[in-house]
C-alpha cells in the first residue's frame, strides 16, 4: 500500500540527476514519488521535460516542499544545497540525501550533520544517519580503486587518469557539450586539481592518515554520454595474489562493487549500480581499473542504495538494473 | 518462492537476444531462470560471455533441454528454430516463444501452431496459446506505425523509411559492423526487399484484406547500437484530429505503445518495452513517426511480455525498466 | 606569386560554413586570404577560434570590407546576406558567392543577380556570373539524386528521407545539439515542410517545367557530425540499365558527381566535394541514393568549385581533398 | 611531367595505412603512384575496396613489385616486413619506408640498416638515409611529448596513459573492434607492457642516455576510429614559463609540431599530419597532453613526410591537409 511506502521529495528535478533519481524511485517497490520540485519548470509535466517518461508519470513539477515528506533528494548545482537549506524549513523528521558537494568535507547546515554516503566505507554510520551527502562521481570511482590500498596503509603517490562522459558537466550548454565538438573527440580539463581531490584525499585519510594528498589526477573529457573509467598507477611491493585477496575481502560485503578476474570495460556497468574493478601488476607497479556509470553509482543510483541502508529495506531495492550492454 | 515460479529456460543464450532475454529473466519476480544452453559456449560461465552480467549470475551454458521447464525461448538464427524443435523432443508442457522468423506466417512444427505474437493486435490469442512467434524488429515498428490505418480500411501505398542500430544485425562480424567502417556512417541495405516486408503484409492484411503488399521499405544502418526508428508517408484524407484519436483508440488499451502528442526521439525508448508512435499532417500526407529498442519491444521485451500474457502475469511483469535516456 | 592570386575574403569567418570556406582557402593554389570578417569575434585570432588552424595561419578577424576583393564569400545566417548587401558598398568589381538561401529563388541586390551555384546544371551561367547563390546542403544531396529524371521528364511523386550531421544546424547552442541529447539518436524535423523545398522544387522546374512540386520529404537529425545521406522513391517505367545510362550521361561531364555502381556509404564522401548516387530498382519503383559531406559539396566546397568556375581555374582547384573515411 | 616525378610503391594497399599511404601519395604533386600490391585482394579495383577513392584513380591491386620504384612503401603487419624483404629482391636504388615495428630498433635488412624515421629528432639522417623505419602511433605522440625533457636530462618517472582510436587495432574484425561493443565503451588492454615502449624507451636514451625506462604506460582504446591522445605526468622542478620556452625551442624547426598556449583537444589534429603539445604544470608536477592523427602523424603522414625529406622537397609537401575538425 502506498500509505506504508516511503514518501519521496526531489528538490532540483529537471537536470540530470534529478531525473535519473526519479527514474529510480518510480520502479522503486518501497517507495512513492511525492513531489518533484523544479524552479525553472514548475507546472509543466514532468514527462514533458523527461521525455523518456512519457506514459510513466503524471506528476508536474512543484515549487514547493511537503512538509510530509520522508526523505529529500537535492539535486543541485553546488553551494545550491546549502543555500536551500538556509532559506527553507525542512522538517526535522525529513531525512535529507544531497548530491551536491555541499556537505562531502563536514560541512553543516544548521543542526544537521551529514554522513560521506560510500556504503562500502561507511555503511554502519549510513544506517543510522539523517543526512546524507552524496560522494561525487569522480571520488566514488576513485576511492573505490583505492580503499583497500588505504586500509592496508599502502598508498604514496598516486597516478591516476580517468575519462568521464557529457552527463557529467549536466545539462547546460557549453562548447565541450556541443554535439559537433564533443564526437570523436578527447580532451583533458582541471589538470591534477579536479575540486573531487579534496574528498578523495578526505577519505583515503579516514583510513589510512598519514596519506600525503599525493593523487595526480588527470580529468578527459570522453565522447559519450554516460560513464566514469579510472586507471591508477601505484607503486607496491606486494604481490598481486595478495592484492586481490585483499580487495576481495574488503568488498566481500559490497552490494554492488566487484572485483573482476579479467579486464573490465565501461559498459559492462553502464545503466547498473555497480562499480567493477580490475588489478594488474607489472614489475613493482599495480594498476587498478574502475568503472562506474557516472549518473548511478556516481549519484543518483548511490543515493538510493543510500536510502536503502538509511530506511532499513534491502540495500539492493530498486537498484536491480538493466545494464544497456550494447 | 522459487518453487511457484516460472522454469525458463533459453537456447541460443550467448547471443544479442538470448542474452537481452536473460537480463530480463533474472529480475522478473515470477520467474527463475532454469537453464541457458548454448552450442559455442558450453560450460563456460554466462557471465563469462555476458560480462555485465558479473556478480548477478552463477549459471554455466548447458547444452541439453531440461524438461521441467515452464517456457522456453528460442533465441536462434532464422532457420535454426525449425531445425532445433524437429531434432529436440520438447514436452507438450512446454511453451515455446520463438524470436526468429521461422513460424511467423503461419508455419507449424509437429502438431505446434504459433500464435504471431504481437500484442498490441492478438493479446487474448497470446493468452491462450502454447506457442508464440515473436515478431521481427523492424516488423514492430512499422506495423505499430500503421495498425490503426490497417484497421480504418484507410492504407494504400505506403512509404516507409527505418533505420536500425548495429545489433539488429546480430554478433557476427561483418564489415558493416566493424566500428571504424560503421562509426558516423550511414546506408541502406536489401531496398525495398528486406525480409520483414513478409509479415508487416500479412499482418496488415489480418485488419485489411485488400491491402496490395504496398509496402516501398528503405532500410538504413545507423550508426548507433540500440534502436529503430520509422517515418512512413500515407496519403490520407482523414484530419490529423481524427487520426490521433484512431491512434489513440486502438492503443488505449496497450501497455507499451503510446501516442505522444509531441515529437518523439529514439532515445525517449532506448532500454525500455515502449514503442512511441507521433503522428504529423500536411497537406494530404500523413507521416507517421515510430520507435522502439530493437532488442526490447523488437524482440527480448515482446519475448517477455507475450510470456507474461500467456501465464496470466501483469503485463508490464519484470519490464519496468529504466531508460538509458541520456 | 600572391601578386597573381585571387583576393578572397570571408563574410561571417566564426561560423561552420565560415571555417571550412577558409580551411579551403588557405590551401588553395590560386587563391589569397585577404581577410575574414565576424561581428563577435573582432580582433581575435582565427586559430582561436577555429583551433584545428593553429600553425596554419596568423589572421586576426576584422570588422570590415577590403575593397581590394576579388571576391567575397558571405557565410551569413539565412537573411543576414541581404541585410549586409543593404547596409555595405561592396566595390562593383568583387564577386560575390552567399552561402546563405537569400537568393536562390532569384532574389536581387540592388542591381546583382544571382545564379543558383549548382555546377552540375548551371555550369556555362556560374562561369560567366559575377554573383552566386550557393544551394542548400539537402537541396544539393536531393537535387543531384533528380536532376537527370528530370531532365527526361520522369518525375511524379517523390518520397524522399534525408537524415543530417549535427554541422547542419550551425554552432549556436540548442537541445537538439546538445552531446548528451544528439549521441545515439535519431528524430525528424520540418516533416514536409522543409525550407529546401521550395528551391529544391524550382530547380526540378527548370528541367522539367511540369512538375507538381510533389516532393514528400522527411528530414532526420542524424549522431554524426557531417554528411548528409538521402534516399528517393519514385515510380517509373524505365528499366535500370536504361536509368544508369541517363544517370551517367548526365554526369559524364561533373567534376565531383559520380554514380557509384555498388551501394554507397556516406563515409565514402565524409571531407570530400563529391557526391555518390546509387540506383536500385524493385518492380516499379526507383531508389536514388545520394551522399554529400553537408559543409563541403553542400555548401563550402561546392562555393569553392563555384569561385573555381568564375575565375576560370581548374574545377578541382584546391578540392583534391583527402577523404577522412575511417 | 609525371617522367619527373617520384614512382612510389606500396606493399600491403588494402589495409589502414596502406590505404592512408595512397590517399596522400595520390594527391601528392612531385609522386605518382607506380603500383598498389595486395595480396589478398590482386587483380581487384584499388577503389573497390578504398571506395572513397571511386573517381580519384583506376589503379588495379598488382601481386609485384616494380624495379623501376623510387620509393616502397611498406605497409604491412609487424613482422612481415622483414619477411617481405628477404623474399623479394629489391633493387639497391629504391628506397624503403617501413611502416611496420620490424626495423626500429637498429635491425637491418641484408645490406639496409635503418633510420628511425622521427623528423623532430633525426632530420638530417633521414635526409640522408636510403631506409626509414617509421615510428609506431603511440611512440610518436609519447616520444613528442618528451623529447625536450629528455635533451635537457630532466626525464625520471613517466606516467603516461594514452587513448587511441579503433583505425589503431588495424582492419582484422575482433570482439574489441565490433561496432555493438566499441561504441561508447572504455577499456584499458596492454597495461605497462604495450610494445612501442621498446622504441620510445630507445629514442628517450639517444638524448638522455641514463634514463631508466621507467614509462608506465597505460594505453586505452577509445570509442572513435581516428587518433591518439596522451597525458603525461613528470615530476620536475623547472617552472612552466622555462619549460614552455624549452618546448618552443626544440619544436621551433619543427614542420608539423606544434606547442599550444591553451589546451588541446583531439579533433585539432585529426585528419592532419600534426602533433600538438599543451604543457600544465602544478606543484611539483608537469603534465604534458599531446595528440596525433594515428593514421597520419602516426603512421601514415610521418611516412611521407620522411619520404619529402629523404628526396629534398618541401617537408610539407603532399601534407597541407584540410583537417575534419567537427
Amino acid at each position: 500500500m502506498a500509505a506504508n511506502k516511503i514518501k519521496a521529495g526531489i528538490i532540483g528535478g529537471a537536470g540530470y540527476t534529478g531525473g535519473e533519481t526519479l527514474r529510480l524511485l518510480l520502479s522503486h517497490p518501497d517507495v512513492v514519488v511525492h513531489f518533484v520540485q523544479s524552479r525553472s519548470q514548475i507546472g509543466k509535466k514532468v514527462s514533458d521535460i523527461h521525455k523518456d517518461l512519457l506514459g510513466d508519470t503524471q506528476l508536474l513539477f512543484t515549487d514547493t516542499v511537503d512538509d510530509e515528506t520522508d526523505v529529500l533528494f537535492l539535486c543541485l548545482g553546488h553551494g545550491e544545497s546549502k543555500l536551500f537549506l538556509n532559506e527553507n524549513a525542512i522538517s526535522s523528521s525529513t531525512r535529507i540525501i544531497d548530491l551536491s558537494q555541499d556537505f562531502r568535507l563536514g560541512e553543516k547546515s544548521n543542526d544537521r550533520t551529514f554522513v560521506y554516503g560510500l556504503p562500502e566505507l561507511h555503511k554502519s554510520a549510513i544506517r543510522k544517519s539523517q543526512n546524507i551527502a552524496n560522494p561525487g562521481c569522480f571520488a566514488t570511482a576513485i576511492e573505490l580503486g583505492l580503499l583497500p590500498l588505504a586500509q592496508a596503509g599502502l598508498l604514496k603517490d598516486v597516478n591516476t587518469t580517468g575519462i568521464t562522459g557529457s552527463t557529467g558537466a549536466g545539462q547546460k550548454s557549453q562548447e565541450t557539450t556541443h554535439f559537433s565538438w564533443r564526437t570523436n573527440n578527447i580532451s583533458a580539463y582541471k589538470t591534477l586539481t579536479h575540486q573531487h581531490l579534496r574528498e578523495i584525499n578526505n577519505t583515503i585519510k579516514h583510513l589510512q592518515p598519514g596519506f600525503g594528498d599525493s593523487i595526480y589526477f588527470v580529468p578527459w573529457r570522453g565522447d559519450f554520454t554516460r560513464g566514469i573509467f579510472v586507471s591508477s598507477v601505484i607503486r607496491i611491493e606486494a604481490d598481486l595474489t595478495e592484492l586481490n585477496k585483499l580487495y576481495q575481502d574488503f568488498y566481500s560485503g559490497a552490494a554492488f562493487t566487484l572485483v573482476s578476474d579479467s579486464m573490465i570495460d565501461l559498459k559492462q556497468v553502464i545503466n547498473t549500480n555497480k562499480c567493477l574493478i580490475y588489478l594488474e601488476k607489472e614489475g613493482d607497479r599495480l594498476v587498478v581499473h574502475s568503472a562506474i556509470d557516472n549518473l548511478l553509482k556516481g549519484a543518483s543510483g548511490q543515493a538510493i542504495q543510500n536510502m536503502n541502508l538509511m530506511f532499513g529495506l534491502d540495500e539492493k531495492s530498486g537498484l536491480r538494473l538493466k545494464s544497456t550492454v550494447y
